[in-house]
């Protein structure tokens, strides 16, 4: 695992108005971004907001309130056997395997891995970056 | 508030397994720190592990298992005035102040917002970067 954070998460209950506190509130530069979801550039690491429920979606888990913190950290990786090798580099060193790797929605491949203490960590080969 | 993220820091409840997972597990580099706490040098938003209940304490908030996602993003700025300013705007933009801007233990200055999703943000100064 290369020690670079791509993208931090940040699961929101009204994505209008968390992006107008970080847009407009706050300043952040929002970029171009699909619907339903925004990123902001914050250098190499990127901050992003996407609707709690969806988020909670994407890693595959329940979201009960309890036990997910809401957020989800993200590292990118060149090929879909590097999300693999790296989500089982995780497993091996005690993280629990949550989604394995896959091709997802927007054009991708990866996965996610709860770390002991319950953070959430997704690997990611993204094929637009 | 300029565009960019400091530090990501996760609150756990076993600091040793924390780094064990991290450094060794996972392969991130650990940087020298001081006791009881661990920076990972990630590029230019480093990973912090911090025992949970002693960042509920940095963060002057009770940790009762709802509402606090165990984790803080922080956002460094260069002097104790742009502290203050920048926890300006983010209530002036809707957040909540939780921490007004003081010297801190660590010899900076720092402060704690909380985003309308209830996300925690420190505001720093920190002369030692």
């Amino acid at each position: 695992m290369k020690p670079h954070i791509t993208l931090i998460t940040l699961g929101v209950a009204d994505l209008d108005r968390a992006i107008e506190f970080y847009a407009k509130g706050l300043g952040l530069p929002l970029k171009d971004s699909p619907a339903g979801v925004a990123f902001f550039a914050t250098g190499s690491t990127m901050l992003a907001l996407y609707p709690r429920d969806k988020l909670a979606e994407d890693i595959t888990i329940d979201d009960d309130g309890r036990g997910f913190a809401g957020i989800a950290l993200a590292h990118n990786v060149e090929s879909p056997e590097a999300v693999d090798a790296t989500l089982a580099e995780a497993v091996a060193a005690g993280a629990d395997l949550v989604k394995p790797g896959q091709k997802v929605f927007w054009g991708g491949y990866s996965g996610y891995f709860r770390d002991p203490d319950g953070f959430y960590w997704e690997v990611a080969l993204n094929p637009f970056l």
